[in-house]
């Protein structure tokens, strides 16, 4: 496998990162996250880590890297499912995953997202009707 | 990795299916799945394969046994984001996908679920005291 799948819901996109990421897998992951972002419109990016019993500085970074690639795109970025061992072991060893937030799962993730970016406006295609 | 995350989105359960799926991890997955329906009362099973570019009798089977055990459950299955080879592939084999119906993406999955099931009822833990 050399791609992670990305799923739209709604305003949303969706990672579940199931496997330890590589190079290119997380290269991959990032630009298609971008793309993705960018031909959606989408607002938000849920970033599922519940498979994971390891996060290390590596994979750290690499979400955070989405995080800040999102920002720019005016997405906010949140990682859910995070397992308890994987809380403690990130405190221990120092790492944070700057410009994320973290919600306990999905649902509560989408929740917490509802409310950073607000309401549903009416459809964007409008404003670039008025706009053009 | 020996469990395959099960994410619960309101009344479904969004399972995505990343990895080549062995014995092991196809047996969790359906008990997982069994008890997931059982412990959160969902109505439906979302099961994205977009990451699958191969689908085997073997996986063909699993999704299969997966559908059935939903359905007792009283929870429809779909599977979603199949990619245009392995449809090819799944007619060429003669494979049949039983007691699931298919949707191009999850978004439409989820309608179709919607569909399927009918409008949210009032909340069941009401029926439950209802009836005891």
């Amino acid at each position: 496998m050399d791609r992670i799948p990305i799923l739209q819901m709604g305003r949303f996109l969706l990672v579940t990162i199931q496997v330890d990421l590589y190079d290119r897998l997380a290269l991959n992951l990032e630009s298609d996250l971008v793309q993705m972002v960018n031909k959606t419109g989408a607002r938000g990016v849920l970033i599922d880590i519940s498979a994971l019993s390891i996060v290390d500085s590596f994979m750290g970074r690499i979400i955070g890297n989405i995080g800040s690639m999102s920002k720019i795109m005016d997405a906010e970025t949140v990682v859910v499912g995070m397992q308890p061992a994987v809380a403690i072991t990130l405190i221990e060893l120092g790492l944070e995953l700057k410009g994320v937030s973290t919600a306990l799962n999905v649902e509560r993730g989408m929740a917490l997202l509802q409310t950073k970016i607000g309401p549903e406006e009416d459809t964007e295609e409008d404003e670039d009707d008025r706009g053009s």
